[in-house]
């Protein structure tokens, strides 16, 4: 059996820079903010939230600003049907390419499975 | 000085009816859903998230679907100026007169100051 959990909130925020919309974030919820490890997560900042509290990471989004849920799975394949047979669907929003499935609940909230992220302010303490 | 915290996922679903959009997510997160207790609060329903974990609301809303944050405060007066300094503003999205102030980050998501709300789910245990 395949395992699954809420990972992350994702606060996407239309702005060319990640940096003042994380700035913001951080010190509205008082956790500091930082960039995530990886080159191509440039529009990534990921607050530092305590190892029992979901992720929060905040987005540079070329789309309006919206808030998102990511849902963490060790088997996106199995994951993404069982949510299929509960009334969720694939959409398409211009992904592209990417290692994550993006998906849409029946009442149309958008929200991504993928594999766990790792916690880059984990990995750094 | 007063407290402030990241307090409840609110995801707001386009339904008339709480209960579906709270059954899909409850098997899609793993989590039981129920009724809070009281009869005004009959548009939500509270996912049974553990004690250290961020609450998780469903909310069958008019407006389109979308997913919100809440902040608990001790002050919500207080907590809106220290908003507002960081460059958040207050919004009238029709909420009419309520107990808690919405307010939009720079970037326009929006999301709802309130005083912390009783974890119903940790109440009937």
């Amino acid at each position: 059996m395949h395992r699954s959990r809420l990972g992350t909130i994702v606060i996407d925020c239309h702005a060319d820079d990640a940096g003042p919309a994380a700035e913001f974030w951080s010190r509205a919820l008082g956790w500091a903010a930082q960039p995530l490890a990886h080159p191509d997560d440039a529009n990534y900042r990921e607050l530092a939230t305590p190892p029992s509290e979901v992720k929060v990471l905040v987005q540079a989004v070329a789309h309006p600003s919206r808030v998102h849920v990511d849902i963490e799975t060790d088997d996106i394949d199995a994951e993404v049907a069982r949510l299929e047979a509960l009334g969720a669907r694939r959409v398409d929003v211009g992904q592209g390419d990417v290692s994550w499935v993006v998906m849409a609940d029946p009442d149309g909230n958008e929200f991504d499975v993928l594999r766990p992220l790792p916690k880059e302010t984990e990995l750094a303490r």
